[in-house]
């Protein structure tokens, strides 16, 4: 059974999710030993919530679960690839499909894109 | 002029490196706030060496440097996504286009592709 090194980084690792039919970057989140198994076991992404020290099933608030395709880890075993399918079409709390819907340019910041879904509707009721 | 946010871990934000072309992950390492700004200035991937503790040109060594075509910053500035062009077409140290060439399946790891360049032609000098 293969384990990846989660003693590099005080016992989480980063993991990545993208969208397995587009290769979209969605997000990044970090999985404990406890998060990997349970992503393992259930096939929806988990992760450990650095904020709320707690396991998080990406989507248990809002429904929009991550459906776990592909597993990949990468060379030296410290960092997870997780190809998904994201449940609602949109990853990021502010209603966009990917958290990375921020770009660089010059130093400053334009917004990509326009949001799936209204975050009122989701988390504020 | 946006900076990441650096306190959430002690002074480092993760950074994906994608493919610009094909959208292929390639590698995931760190920055600090030096590589931040010298990858924005040289418009080169240049990353935190956790090991070494120094700052880290990727490609240095190996002349396949990644340059960098548009960089992306999540909802809450703590991970950035570089979308580069990868030079000598391989990021892996092992000689694998990317470093997530390992599927897990089932509890164990199946190599995917097969090496780009021989390491040992590029490292073992």
């Amino acid at each position: 059974m293969m384990t990846p090194n989660f003693d590099k980084m005080g016992g989480l690792i980063p993991a990545i999710a993208q969208d397995y039919k587009t290769g979209e970057v969605l997000m990044l989140a970090f999985m404990n030993r406890r998060a990997w198994e349970a992503t393992l076991k259930t096939g929806k992404a988990t992760y450990w919530s650095r904020t709320r020290r707690e396991l998080w099933v990406k989507g248990q608030t809002s429904g929009h679960q991550q459906i776990v395709k592909e597993i990949r880890i990468d060379c030296d075993d410290d960092t997870v690839l997780l190809k998904i399918e994201q449940l609602g079409g949109a990853t990021c709390h502010t209603g966009h499909r990917s958290c990375f819907h921020k770009k660089i340019e010059d130093g400053s910041v334009t917004i990509l894109g326009a949001p799936v879904f209204d975050p009122k509707e989701i988390y504020g009721k």
